[in-house]
């Protein structure tokens, strides 16, 4: 089946931000071309929520690149070093945390300007949010725009004089703003995982910033998380 | 053993062109530190040249990358297009290759950037030129620019008013220029291999438009190729 659409690639971890934009994504009206990332993530349960809700919102067009961050280090989320746990909101929105990935999204969004290039996509839509994550360097409306620069002077399309935009839809919102528009078009968070340290089970810890950042999340939204923590929350 | 020069980040293939630059940065009083990438070629001839180099100039900091650009396709690099064989100077540098990989330096810049990051190096050197390879949108000093800008934005350094810059030392040489500074610089050309299409033994095809770039840049310079082709070039 061919479609008329526009193609667009999205970044997709099955986290909840990423999962909302790809629910923006298709309400925008483009056919989704969803690329995920194994990392060398302590955890596998990151990928299996990206595909379960991959399938969910039948996404069809979707890859995932195997990239060995290890190698680079210098990340909780990669090397053996304590994911943070029950910080505030000040100290999870201060200083560049340890959970911070070097070059991360600089890294992601490349493979998807490959990908968008060989697909004939002129759109890439990534769930970063300046409101939680201010202290991620590359989640930074500043630096989108000078990725965005970047990407038309990097490819044939912007050779060619297309033109090519990074999308960033949440960049703007707060956690229950992302939440309560993700909730109208239909996502089904019970699929998500945000947490940084989950147990084997899949049980979120309720305590590592990302937990902390979701739980709040839901408690302004005034929605019950669907996910399963490890202490009931 | 710890050294007292600033680090430096070197993307280096194997090949003239990054080897050559990897000798600059030795002479510009870099510690390197230089990154591989085993993309799917079809070859891995090209990796072990990129080792053999390495040891011949005493470069002990080097980490090779396993990065499937197959995954994302579009180019006779990594799929199985036919590499375009006995083309002209004009062919060659005119329109853009099938060699082309989509994003290719931008993926490759950004893993050079992680790596920079986490041992803390502000200098990435990449063997870029404009001469020979204008068809390749990548390879232009306008991309290189904007690469360094969205790099500053997009790290903890940039955050710390530290500055990246990424030197481009070859982005005007002639391949015969390369060649000569090189061969001044005491680098081995016969450990280099260029070939997009070697034979299993190493030989190269003298054929495809690395192969007929590196012989026009070593008869310009003056000087004998001691690499071995296929049909005794």
């Amino acid at each position: 089946m061919s479609s008329k659409r526009k193609k667009a690639v999205v970044l997709h971890s099955g986290g909840i931000d990423s999962t909302t934009t790809l629910a923006i994504v298709i309400r925008d009206d483009f056919e989704p071309y969803a690329i995920s990332f194994n990392y060398g993530q302590r955890h596998v349960l990151e990928l299996e929520a990206a595909r379960n809700v991959a399938e969910s919102l039948n996404v069809t067009n979707r890859i995932e690149m195997s990239i060995d961050l290890r190698q680079i280090g210098g990340s909780a989320l990669t090397d053996n070093i304590d994911v943070p746990k029950d910080r505030s909101d000040s100290e999870i929105s201060g200083d560049i945390p340890v959970t911070y990935v070097p070059a991360r999204n600089t890294i992601f969004l490349s493979y998807a300007l490959g990908w968008a290039e060989v697909i004939g996509a002129y759109d890439i839509y990534i769930g970063v949010n300046h409101i939680d994550y201010s202290g991620y360097p590359d989640c930074r409306p500043e630096f989108i725009e000078a990725y965005e620069r970047m990407a038309n002077l990097a490819t044939k399309a912007g050779v060619e004089k297309h033109h090519i935009t990074i999308h960033t839809p949440l960049i703007k919102m707060t956690k229950a703003e992302i939440i309560k528009n993700g909730t109208g078009l239909g996502v089904d968070y019970s699929l998500t995982l945000s947490c940084y340290d989950p147990a084997p089970e899949g049980f979120s810890c309720g305590k590592c910033d990302s937990c902390v950042l979701r739980l709040k999340g839901f408690s302004q939204a005034g929605l019950q998380d669907p996910i399963k923590y490890a202490e009931g929350k």
